[in-house]
Order: C-alpha cells, then sequence, then structure tokens
C-alpha cells in the first residue's frame, strides 16, 4: 500500500493540524482527519495512536536534539555553553517550520488538556538536558538549574518567534533570550 | 457544627496524607478520610471540592505569597532581588513543614495525574510572578525569564530540602540554588 501513500504521515499532520485550526481539536474524530488527508482510518492508526499524538509526536525528537547537542558540545565547553548549543539544534529543527509552529501553538493553549501535555513535555525535555548536563560531569542542582534555564530560554524565544509579525530566525531569539536570563540573573536588568 | 469540629479542614487534609501515604492515591475514597479524620464526607465536602484538591489547596496561597512578596519588594531592587525576596516569602511558609512536605512530595511523584497538576500550578505561579515582575515595570521577555528562573530555583531547592537527611532551613537552600543558577548562567560552573 505504501506506494499510494507518500508521506502518509505528513498529510496526516497537516490535515488534523487543518480541522484542529477550522473547527477545533475537541470537535474533530480521526475519520474527519483520515478523509482530509485522503487515507483511511487504518492508515491514521499506523501512523498516530490517537488524535492527540499528531500534536506531540515531534516532541520526543526535539528532546533528543536538545540533549544530544548538548551531551556533544565541546569538551571544556561551560554548562551554558553547552545549553547555547542545543538551542542552537533544537532551532535548526524549526526551519521553515514557523506557519506549521504558530497554528500548533494556537491550537495547544485553547486547550487545557493539551496545556497540560505540553507541560509534561517540556518537563521531559528538561530532565533529559538534565541527564546531558550530568553526563558532562556536571554535578547537581548545576545540572538541574541549567536545564531549568534552557528550558525557560526555549519557551520564552520560541513564543517570541511565533509572536512575530513575520517569520525570523528562531536562533536569533533563543541566544537574545538567553543572553537576557544572563542579565537578569546577574542583576543587570534594572526595573525601570 | 462547627464548634465540633475544631480545625476540620487541618485534620482531613492530615487524614487524606496519611491515607495516601499508607494505601496510594487511587485507593484512597472520601469516605475512608473522612472516617480516619472522624468526620463526615459532608463536612470533607465543605471544605475540599474533591481528593484532589486536598493535596492543592495551599498552591494558590503560595503562588500569592510568591508574587506578593516580588511585588512589594523595595522599589530599586533588581528583579533578581525582587525574586529572592519572594524565595524568602516562601521559604517562610513551608516552616515546620518539613514532614508534611515530604510525604506530600512523595504522594505526588507516584501519580502522574497529580504530577501533572503540580507543573500546572507551577506554571501558574511562573505566570503570576511575571505578573508581579511586570507591575514593577520590568519589560519582557526578561519578566517572563527571570519569573521562569524562580520558578525553578524554587523547584531545585525544595527537592534538595525534602531529599536532606534531616529538617533544614528552607530559605538556605533556594539562597544557595539562586547563587548556582546565577553562576551557572554566567558560565562560572565549569564541566569537572
Amino acid at each position: 500500500m505504501g506506494r499510494w501513500e507518500p508521506n502518509a504521515r505528513g498529510r496526516l499532520a497537516e490535515a488534523a493540524l487543518e480541522l484542529y485550526s477550522e473547527h477545533g481539536y475537541e470537535q474533530t474524530t480521526v475519520a474527519e482527519i483520515a478523509k482530509r488527508a485522503g487515507l483511511t482510518e487504518r492508515t491514521f492508526f499506523r501512523h498516530y495512536a490517537d488524535k492527540r499524538e499528531v500534536l506531540f509526536a515531534g516532541s520526543g525528537e526535539l528532546q533528543d536534539l536538545f540533549a544530544r547537542a548538548v551531551a556533544e558540545a565541546p569538551e571544556r565547553a561551560a554548562p551554558v555553553d553547552a545549553l547555547a548549543a542545543g538551542l542552537d539544534a533544537v532551532s535548526g529543527a524549526f526551519a521553515d517550520r514557523w506557519e506549521h509552529a504558530r497554528r500548533r501553538h494556537a491550537v495547544v493553549v485553547a486547550n487545557p488538556e493539551l496545556q497540560e501535555r505540553e507541560l509534561i513535555k517540556l518537563a521531559s525535555m528538561t530532565a533529559a538536558v538534565a541527564g546531558a548536563l550530568r553526563g558532562r560531569g556536571v554535578t547537581e542542582p548545576a545540572a538541574s538549574l541549567a536545564a531549568e534555564a534552557g528550558t525557560a530560554v526555549f519557551k520564552v524565544g520560541f513564543e517570541r518567534w511565533i509572536a512575530a509579525a513575520e517569520e525570523g530566525e528562531m536562533a536569533g531569539l533563543l541566544r537574545a533570550a538567553l543572553a537576557e536570563l544572563k542579565a537578569v540573573t546577574a542583576g543587570h536588568a534594572a526595573a525601570v
């Protein structure tokens, strides 16, 4: 069957996001997603466990990417520089994904269950990055704090990226957010 | 009825935590909690919406305490110093609550649904602290980043506090975690 269903996975994801955006996540059924993609429900379930999974299928990949880049940063890099390398890697995964990321984010924030899921995925990413830092010899609590900081920078930078009036480079915004966090913790960002 | 039920709320919370620790959260019913506390189910529902709420009743209070202390820090304090004031205030709320906090944490980490709830409460606390910082004139993204940093410090410091072999001062551990975060973001915490 495969040859009649080129990029079934991507088509299903695109169809799902369209329907969630148009009619709302709750109102959309797997049957409708499959139909919109021109595929069968059976094909849907070969690629995704359920309609929620379509939105979070990339989370594990993102987590691995972040943690791996942290682990593979130059040996003598300080934890914060390893984090910066991880944030760069994460940015790369979002190249040409701005419209998609914006639409996905709008769907997630409109639904408490999806927001919870997003928080869990972020906590899981933080744990993976903390593990990668410990693997570099960073002790606790520095490893967990640095990982939390990395997730905070990703969250805040990501939200600025998708809130922009037009598509820009995510890497620059994440670097700026990291610089801002450094300034804040150093006490340099004074209240107006 | 009130005069026959001195501190019903506290007794119910204590009974619930005992039962969750002994038999697990899922296995415990509201009827059992009320019975252990020597009260009726009706009294339980006058104080708590459900058995989950018993574990999170203090979260709103903690959030208010943190945000208020940040808002009320000296006018010229830098954001990070306002955060430190907030963390001190939060520590005060846990005085003499070490055993309770340890038992509660063990119940929460044993149950995915409760962990999700905890993440949502922490996200809500972060949003409240970011709001308090914006109220001080701190601009975005500094306000959100500082608030995320504050929550990270609270989480990591709290976990160290409850993991200790004996009861200690939470304030000192939170201050140490904040100092560690400063060092990490400044790039001073080198990998071993």
